[in-house]
Parts: structure tokens; sequence; C-alpha cells
């Protein structure tokens, strides 16, 4: 952290903050410029965290040097983390594809759903049981009753499951159902639920919030992993803009920045970021192309008939065209993917 | 709601959509225009809540016409809702001044804030004992350590209280202390909470989260209301945009806008939204200027030493100006506030 | 258009309306639901855009049901464009590849360029002579001096030659050395300067503004369709979001909501999207895997000498590694792109 | 500025990077962190403009200290500026407002509002005579004609006249018919026209952009004050952001940063924020109670019949409670309008 004082600052000032940093163990590099003097702060900056410096006199801000996360970052760990969920690895040279319905509805959909999805190549079934809505009036899903059935369906058809936890509760039931927890979007920065499921060690899905920076993100995978669970997987899933032609707008570049700054694997969501069925094999081939160690896509038999968000569902005949395409990709790009299992 | 047909659609594709509508007992109303041929939708546009009508064959679009609130709404309740808590009245003539500390820090430290915003004229005292925090190193609050020396300061100072509650057990805890729940800003689409909360009849302040759009922020009230509590306030405190002079930046109209469209009180929150003690004046009487029915400000008997949050906390004195400038300005809009109690 | 009117609102604020509507030679399709009656105009709406339709006593507000745009839109011509430079062809099924520096500094950097482009099968040498500059103490440009330099690299090296223009004096000059125009992003509402290169009849291509919706965008185009000028290739270069990572956010999904809404070609500028030379590849990798009918990239001979925006320039030993992936891509989604000419 | 090396770069780039500064004449300061060594540049920053440090083996950013530009700020000149135009001073105690119709249309229209504002207590009349509007459909000003019955009305009503200029050709004409040019929120980056303006020496109103951050706006005032033209007066009109509830966010802390980065003073356009009249007395009393130095309202004489924006245009009756509200808040914030003139 480099602190910059004000101009005219006195000699005093400057000494009382270097005291100040001393007195918690870190070294002091004063440098007297032409405009400002700066104080560049040396040693763990997390000890700085509750210690107001931008309010002692003569002091005009403080400019963080360094990324203010540290398991998560490439400098804590500079190789890729491979994350192996039951065999499956994510963020190795395998893409990695989870498919299903935005929310379990009944059996016949989700089994449906989980053998057309298996068939065209996917690893994971997805299914919402507990369903955040903008609305009280719209349908909030099966809860456990969903997740029994989505655990028949992926074990049926070979698959793993994730599916979205949204409180404490929720964690403790789908514990029993699922192999992959999903944290929401609305929920990234429910430190509480982030802690909790970085006690339980299960793999983690942490997608990004609609107006979260790339840093606030990293810092929140870094309150599960505070907690001992290094088995996190981040989700790009569009961030809120002006723009309204899409219901977020993609941020396609966060997969390269990912890539230059965490060691974490990421896959991208281009159902939710384009909220329409029609630009999701678009969006899910350029995520490939950039980079991107897998996908999450929207699934469902039947999506006219779908309870929740059916403009952003796509068929499975659909998935098959974009299974088929990605393993094209795949290759071009240094990856594999096996089209049809 | 109204539903616009793609160009050169069929007969048939107008029918079926009319057919479906109908089925569920609601009005239509087609008219073929030059370009478009839309069809109005008659009746509780909530029956279609989970119809995905968008994919109907022929379908390019629908258009939501009423608000998707209801409870909230002015057109549900015309005339100003005043929630009253043990006396002291929201969004009445008087303005409502709620005050203290970012973080409860110490039995001292809460006590001598409570006596210094009591003494210039706050109703509540503010203070947090459950704190989100981005980064995991940074102080996490005394929970209901926290809440104890809040109770035992508001009571000593003749205010009431008010502090964050971050998940059902805070609910649990809290409510054996404070008198009005706080909803902050990363939980305002925490749906689980927002029932919580709702089903608990204290009345809530709702805070905007940085990204939630007004339609959005309403349909989290409506969550709450939805419970059968309907003592809300709701509480501006920035969004997020490109600009980063300030944390935030203060949707000043949000003020207009929601005494345009909604019954409930709303105060504006300048010191999240602005993020530095400098500019907390300036925007605690743009807001009153503006129509706000109130104001929740951070103030620390010595924010050089505050655990969280100290650049935007401000001091005793600081606040009694300000008390004195809001009540010179609250007589010219129409409202009292008494400075000095 | 649908005009909708106030709860309670009088019949005979219904029958004004009408009136005013008719009178302009506009059908009237009166539709009363539950909460609101709704007016549904049939006609050209082009004729209610000076008429504050909004104001009349008892309307809520209007509602638009078609774009507002026409000349652009798939509606007025389903079928794609394709723009023909001189022979080569943007929008059809081969990719065009525009590259070349940021700014032209020199003859031998403009030369050394060219020949580095073409070899790697760009069509298009691009290059800077009337740059705007954030900052006024910036670099600005050659000018004319520049544009005769880039002439002759470009017929030395058999490319094509593209470089923005800033000011109808700009146009003027531009017209006697470059094939195609360029407007750049802070110019897309200059609405003076779209009139002037729509008057020219040379092609151009129509950059986003950093805060452009699309609507807007194809709104600008329309400018210069409307002057006889239908030779317009659009540009997504990124929009400016809250994220700080990348120079703005390169919104990946324009490439398939144009293809929806518009005939017009679309490419994409990683380089001022990112800002930052190590993820152009990757985003350039997507941007072509999402359907686009080309890019352009800034490439310096020596990008630690470039005297403007030199941190997003690449090498053309970079740019050849982008191009032969690109090649490759390309046959995948159904396009053909020669790397090495 | 800093210069922050990557982790583990050699001691021969850190020297590297010491010599290029050095042989710029600039001085040079190492601190050697735990995680970081980061190099201080001592001098003026402006030399490195067109260096790409960042591009030098081993550097991982640059970060910067001070502000980019100069002559606008608050360290240049630390005492507050008064801009004189033909004696009404902006930026004293006095606040001074702008008003009348979006665009000038006809004699009777701009006679009637010139009279009505200079009633209520208005020193400037505003009308628009070169219209930059999104579609090209729209009425588009009455360029000259318009001009010069906007000098009559002033000098009939004792009032000045600022008008938009939106070309070097427009510059030109208006010159002789306004006191003060007015750059529009489009054209703050079109550097052009800032420095057309900047030649001229008449008092400019400089609007922030949409998109623009308080950083650039500045940067773009210093493109007109480095001609040598310092009377620049700069208009917050409002942001673009997610929120759709009014045209745009006015982004109210803009005034209080201003003034704290900032000598030139700053006033702020209600009408184009909301977009909306109902808004408008709301949002201009708290730009007053903000420390805004003055207003721009677009008032018309019968806003139903505008030919332009007409839904943010208010009365001459509104606009006249609006002096009368604002007179009596200035009294509260230290400054003086007088109502009725």
């Amino acid at each position: 952290m480099v602190i910059v004082m004000k101009p005219g600052c006195q000699d005093s000032e400057i000494s009382e903050v270097s005291k100040a940093l001393e007195s918690l163990g870190l070294g002091v590099h004063i440098s007297r410029g032409m405009e400002r003097t700066i104080i560049g702060v040396i040693g763990d900056k997390r000890l700085l965290n509750d210690i107001p410096i931008e309010l002692m006199p003569g002091v005009e801000k403080t400019v963080p040097i360094v990324e203010s996360y540290k398991l998560a970052s490439k400098t804590f760990k500079p190789e890729p983390s491979i994350i192996d969920v039951k065999g499956v690895k994510i963020g190795g040279k395998e893409l990695v594809i989870m498919a299903g319905p935005c929310a379990i509805e009944s059996r016949e959909q989700i089994f449906e759903a989980a053998m057309a999805v298996k068939k065209s190549g996917a690893q994971f079934l997805r299914g919402g049981a507990f369903k955040p809505r903008t609305s009280p009036y719209a349908f909030q899903g099966l809860e456990e009753e969903g997740l029994k059935l989505l655990k028949e369906a992926k074990e049926a058809a070979g698959l793993l499951a994730i599916s979205e936890v949204t409180s404490e509760r929720a964690v403790e039931i789908a514990d029993l159902y699922v192999d992959m927890f999903q944290i929401g979007a609305r929920n990234v920065q429910n430190f509480q639920l982030l802690r909790e499921v970085g006690r339980s060690m299960k793999p983690v899905l942490l997608k990004r919030g609609p107006s979260t920076t790339i840093d606030e993100w990293l810092n929140a995978a870094e309150y599960i992993m505070n907690e001992g669970n290094y088995n996190v997987v981040l989700c790009e899933r569009g961030i809120r803009t002006f723009e309204t032609a899409t219901r977020n707008t993609l941020d396609i570049s966060a997969v390269p920045v990912i890539k230059n700054s965490s060691h974490l694997p990421i896959i991208v969501d281009p159902s939710h970021a384009a909220g329409k069925s029609q630009y999701i094999l678009s969006l899910s081939k350029a995520a490939i192309a950039a980079g991107s160690d897998g996908l999450i896509i929207e699934v469902h038999p039947n999506p006219r008939c779908a309870l929740s968000d059916a403009a952003q569902q796509i068929t499975p005949g659909d998935f098959d065209i974009l299974c088929r395409d990605i393993s094209r990709i795949a290759e071009i790009v240094g990856r594999e993917f096996t089209h049809g299992g």
C-alpha cells in the first residue's frame, strides 16, 4: 500500500504516519515528489485493515498496490487449480458442462432432462430447488422434494448433481443430495452463507453477482477458502449495465482476467447472461474460445411449459448442437470435450 | 401487459395466444398495426407469472404496462404510509434521524455515541453487531454482545435502536434488543431473510442494493409485506456506477421517484453513498431538500479509532452542525426537525 | 406505440388523446384493462416524434413497440448486407481483419506494420492520424502528413486503408487518402459528423460509444444511411461499466443481438475493449466464435516505443498467432479466413 | 506516479526502468516490499505521457498519484474561480439561474419564455438552435434564425443568452449572438470543438457526458483552458446507469466532489437528469442545498406544444415556484438569490 500525503503537509504529520505503521511492525519508505510526498508500506497490509490511515492528519488517500485477497490469488499459488468432483476434474484439459432445467418441476421433467444432457456429453445435472425470485408471487421451487428427484435422476443418468443453496438450512438439506453447491449471484456477498459452505468441504460453484467487481468476487471466494474449503470454481454470468437488449451483459473478459490473477477455474453461464435462448449458442462458443473451463446451461425438455425463466432455457436438441460445436472449438484452444459423452 | 407479435405472424398464432390467455381467465384485446399486431391482456397479470408467453410461436416480446409489485404501490394505497416505531413516526411531518457508529465496538464508544446523537436531536441509535465485510480478514462485529450494549445505551439515552440483521439467526437474536431491523444493501434480494423479517412484524428499514433497480427494490419490499408486515421504510444508499470519486453514486432522484410510485417512507444514507466524511453534510442537506423523510448517518466519537468504515464516519461535532442545518432546511420544505432534541 | 392512461382517467381525456392521434392520420385502438386503459397507435410512429403525448391530461406514459430506427433494421431489410470496399466484402463468408498501429508515427513504422499485417492475412491497414486523446498534453497525431504515409504504405503492401475522422475538415482531408472512414467511439453521437460521412458515400466503420445502447447505436447508423450512404459497418469496442480490470467491458452479446435486429455487418475491436495486450488473443477468438464478421486490431512493430495506447498494441508476432487461430475457428463457425494471406 | 514491479522481477529490470526515467530528467525512488517492489517517480509526470512504461520487462502496472489535469485543479489554483459574464458572476455568493425552452421554436415562444424567466429572477435565457437528436427524424433546430430570435428576446428582457454549439461552424455563428457557449453532453470529448471554444475566449458551460468520469470531465475543461480560455463553468446533468426510472441518474455528489478537486464553478441541470418535469423541483432544491452555484432549467410557455423534450420542460408558473423555493434555500447555505429579479 502507498499512502499519499496532502500537498504542503507537515513533516510532523509524515512522522506521525510513519510511527503508526512502525508500531504495527510494518516497514516504511518515504518518497518526496514535486507535488506530493508518498509513503510506501512494507509488510502484510492486512495489518492495516482496521486502521483508518486515511483519517490521520496530512493524509490525502491510500492506494492499494497488491490485491486484497490472498488464498485465491495467483501470487499465492501460481499454477492453476484443478477441482476434482468425484472424478470429474474442473480446470483440467477436459471441458466440463453442467446442464439441466432452471427449476426442478417434476420427476418426469428432471429425468427427461438428465437423460438428454448426459447423451450430449454433459458431466453435471443442474436443477434449482430453492429458487430466489424477484417477485414473491413467482414459483419458489420444490425444495427438498426437488432435491430428491434431482439425486434420483442424476444417479439414473450417471451424472453428478449441482444445485443452488440460499440459506444455512438449504445447505444442510442439499448436502444430502448434491455433489456440488452453487452460490447464486444474489448471494455472492452473503458472507454467512459463504462461511457455511466453506465449512462443508463440498465443492462450490461461486457465481459472480450482477454488480460485483472481479476483486470483490475473489474476496468472496476468499471467505470460502478461509474456512478451509479450497474447492471453489468461479462462474461468470453477466453483470448489470445500462444495456437492456440482454438480461445482463456477459463480461467475457472476466475469463482471461481471472486466468491472469487467480488459480481457480472459471466457467461461464450464458443462460442468465443473455436471458434469451436465441443468444446462448453464440455466447457458449465465445466462452470456450476465450478460455473458459466449462459452461453451465439451462436445458428444459419443453421450455414452453417451464415454470421459471422459460425464455432462457434451450431444448435438448439445441443443447446437442451446442455440445457438438463446443467439442470442435475445444480442440482449437487446446482443450477436449466429447460430444455424445 | 401487452404482447407484441412478430411482423408477418400467422392468424393462427394470434389465436393460439388468445386462447392461452382466455384459458387463464384473462381478457384479450387485439390491435393490428401497420408493422406489428399487439395483444392487450386484461386481468390480473400475476396469473401470467409462470407462463412463458414469449416462447409461443409468433410472439416477439411482452411489454409490462403496470408495475410488478402491488402492496408497495401507490395504486394499491394512494396516501403516504406513516410507520410508527414506539411513538416515533417515520413518514410524517417530522423528519427522523438515525445515527451512531458503523460498528458497536465497546460500551464506552456506544454510550458516548448515544449521548451525543441524542443531544443533537436524533431519534434512533444505530450500530452494527453483525457486520458483512468484503474481506474475511476485516472486523466482523461483536454480535449478541454488541446488541446488549446497544440496548443499554439507547435506553440510557432515551433513543430507539436499529441494527442490521444478516441471517435468520441474527433476526432471532436482534429481536430481543432492537426496535427496528435493518436489511443491508447486500441482502436486499436475500428472499429467505426478507420473509423472515416479514413474519416478525417489527419495523424494517430496507436498504437498496448497489445494483437494484427501483422496481426490484419495491419487489423486495413486497416480499416483506406479503408476509403481513407492512412496517417497511426504504433507504437509498447509493448505487454502483462507473464513477469512482465516491464509494457509490447517491441516486438522489430515487426520493421523488419513490414518492411518486409508492406509499412507503424513504430515508437517505449519505455515509455509505459517499464513503468519505467530507461529502456527508452536503449530501444530507440535498436529501432533505429533495423530500427525504429522514437520514441515517454514521457518527463515531473518535472516527480515527473506528474498527470499520472509518473514512465515512463523522464526529459528534460535525453531526451537530448537520442537525442544525437540517432543521433549517426542514422548514422550507414543509417539514420539522428539532435540533438539540 | 402504446399509450398508457392513468388509473381513474376521464373518458374525455381518452377521447382527447384519440382525437389528437386521428388528426395526425394515425389509427387508434382502445383497450380497457382492470388497472389501466391503454391506447394502441396504428401508423407511422415517426409522425409522433415531436408531439408530447405524455403531457396530455390523463396520460401516464407511452411505451414504444417497434424500434426507433428504420433503414438499419432487419424489418426494413431482412437479408444481411454485404459492404463491398473495393472488392473486399465485409459481412460475407470471408472474415475481414483490419490491423495496424494506434497512431501513424513515421514512414518506417507504418510501412513495417503494413508489411507485417499483410503477411498474416489482414485486408485493411489501420492507423490514426487525427487522435482524440483524453488529455490535451498527449500526442494528437500527424494529421494529413500521417494520412499520406498511410496511403503509401497500404499501396506498397496491397491493402486497403481505414482511418478515424473527427471533424468535417478531417473528412475532407481523409477522403483523399483512405478507403473507409472510421467514426470513433467519442463521436458516435456527433450528428454533424455522421451526416457529413453520410453525404460522402465512402464506406464507414461506426464504433459504438462507451455508453451507447444498441438502440442508440443503430440510430446513429440511421443518421448516415438517411443521407443515402448505406455502406455502414458496425464495430463493438466495449462499454463503460463499474468493472475496472479492463479498460472497457467488451459486450460480446452485441454480436448476436445486432445479427438479430439489423442487416448491417458487425466487427469487434478487442484492443480498445481490453486496453491490455495480454487479453487480446482471447477476446479475438471469442468474437469470431460469437459470429463477428471480422476484427480490428492494434498492431505496432515495437509497442514499447508507441506514442499512444502502447499497452493495448500487440506485436506482429502475436498478431500472426492471432490470425492463425482465427483461421481455424472460422471454419467451425462456417466462415473463412486465410492465414498468411 | 508509482510503478509497481511484478513479483520476482529481476534487479536488471528495475535498473532498466530507473534509467529510462532518469533519461527523461525524472527522479526515482525505489521501495522494496514483501510482495512487490515499487518505484516512485519524482517530477512532472506529463513527461511520461507517451512513454509506455507498462510495457517494460518486469513492470506489472503504473498507479497515478496526482490528478491528470493541471489548470482545472485546486492544486494549481486553490481559491474558487468566479466567472464574470458581462457582469453576472458565476461562482460567487449569488446563485445564477439559466432558463428557457429546450429549442427555440418561434419569436412568440422565445419572447414569452424570456419575459417569464426574467420575471422570476433568472439571469440567463437558454434556448437551443443546433439540436443534437438521437433520431435523424426528430426536429433539428432553427440554427442561425433561432439564434437571432434568442438575441432579440434576451435583449428585450434584459437577460444574457446561452446556447449550445455542436460544430466549428456553429461556434462561428453563435459567437455573434450569445454571451456564453454551451458544450453539450454528447460533445464533452469532441476535442476539436473544445479547442475551438478555447480559442474564442467567450465563457463556456461544459456539460458532463453521460459516461464521463469526473476526472475525464476536468480533462475536457483542461482542453479549453489550455487554449487560454479560463472562463469555464461545469454543469452536472446526470450520468448513465442501469436505473431507468429517470432519463439519467443525477450525480448530486459531483457538486461537493468538484468543489473539493477544482476551482471551477459548477451548476446543475435537473431537466436532462430527470427527463420528467415532475421531479425537477425536488432535484433543483437538492442541487442548491448540496452547494451548486446555480441551475439551468428547461422552461417552455406551453410544454404540451414543445417540439423537443416536451416531457422535461416546466411551465413558467412552476418555474416561479422553483425560484421562490431556491431563494429560501440559498440563505440557509450561505448564498443569495432574488426571487422575482
